[in-house]
């Protein structure tokens, strides 16, 4: 998950020193979120946004520790998609369906994240630069990371089938908020959905 | 698949009398859309939209068999997703999933119907009555049918599964593009897909 900005939830008095570096983050996200509109996700860079940011590129690495948090901050994605996948795909072999299920229900339940979701999904399905710029990000950091665990042949192949599943499972349970999906707890979905993660 | 309509489709000089039928027919939509807006699907009557249309009821059920065929016709659907539902359920039991799958994927890519599925799917997610429309159509005529047709105690459950894996489907092979799904045939994602919507 992001660290949360620093420049909303401190208080003031901590001083200037503590207000430059928020400020300092703030201008970096900023600046990101220039880069990313005008290059894309794959294209963007960190040193880029660095010289967008006009700070020292080793400054950008000490607020993030890499291009998918920077992205994550910028388009304030409720939670960092990729450190769930990777979390649980480095748990054990046999329930890394139930847990991905599970991660991936609990972070979206957890605050208003449940009408943030079907938001981002909406934006990702558009025809507008923010679309291709999520989509890139979804298939890089997510589809790809999969892939790349999975050390099979055809692991791209499984990486989409189980984006496929676990998207519909978003859309069916917080978008269409169909019965007995909407109502269910996170364990009965993460049964029903988790063997077929499984045998993706 | 919805008759084509007539109003567009015949030439002039079939006369006066097909003239007239195609306009019943056009008003009949047009307060069907009217209906289905002012009081949602599962409230919509056939009745109500003749009283609407001030056409007998007995002309509705001429031009249409039911609501669903209505609603697809109203909001313009690219195709009658609830006999492609029940065709595929009533093929043998052992090949529902491929066969779903397949038939799904055979009727969105016939036609413009990849970018349409896409528009269909975002209204869906969106927040005004369209959305919830579309939400009581798909809860009703499909998780609905799948469920009663599947003939056991958790079919509710196991619809919601098998709905969410084939939108899921269709954001990834549609929406996202991602590869290889974007671009593989449908043979090999009904036979990577197919065995999922048949354990669910």
């Amino acid at each position: 998950m992001a660290e949360s900005s620093t420049t909303s939830m401190e208080p003031r008095r901590r001083g200037r020193r503590k207000a430059r570096e928020s400020d300092a983050r703030t201008l970096i996200v900023a600046a990101a979120s220039k880069e990313f509109l005008a290059q894309g996700y794959d294209a963007a860079s960190m040193r880029a946004i660095a010289r967008r940011a006009e700070v020292d590129p080793a400054l950008v690495h000490h607020y993030f520790d890499d291009k998918a948090e920077l992205f994550a901050e910028a388009m304030q994605l409720p939670a960092r998609p990729d450190l769930i996948v990777r979390s649980a795909l480095q748990g054990p072999r046999d329930s890394i369906g139930v847990n991905l299920v599970t991660a991936a229900l609990t972070v979206v339940e957890s605050g208003k994240n449940r009408e943030r979701i079907i938001g981002l999904i909406r934006t990702a399905l558009g025809h507008d630069f923010a679309a291709t710029m999520l989509r890139q990000f979804l298939v890089s950091e997510l589809m790809g990371r999969i892939a790349t665990e999975l050390e099979v042949d055809d692991g791209d192949f499984r990486a989409n089938a189980v984006a496929s599943q676990i998207v519909g499972l978003f859309i069916v349970r917080y978008g269409v908020k169909a019965e007995p999906f909407a109502s269910a707890s996170i364990e009965e979905v993460a049964r029903r959905i988790g063997p077929v993660i499984q045998w993706h």
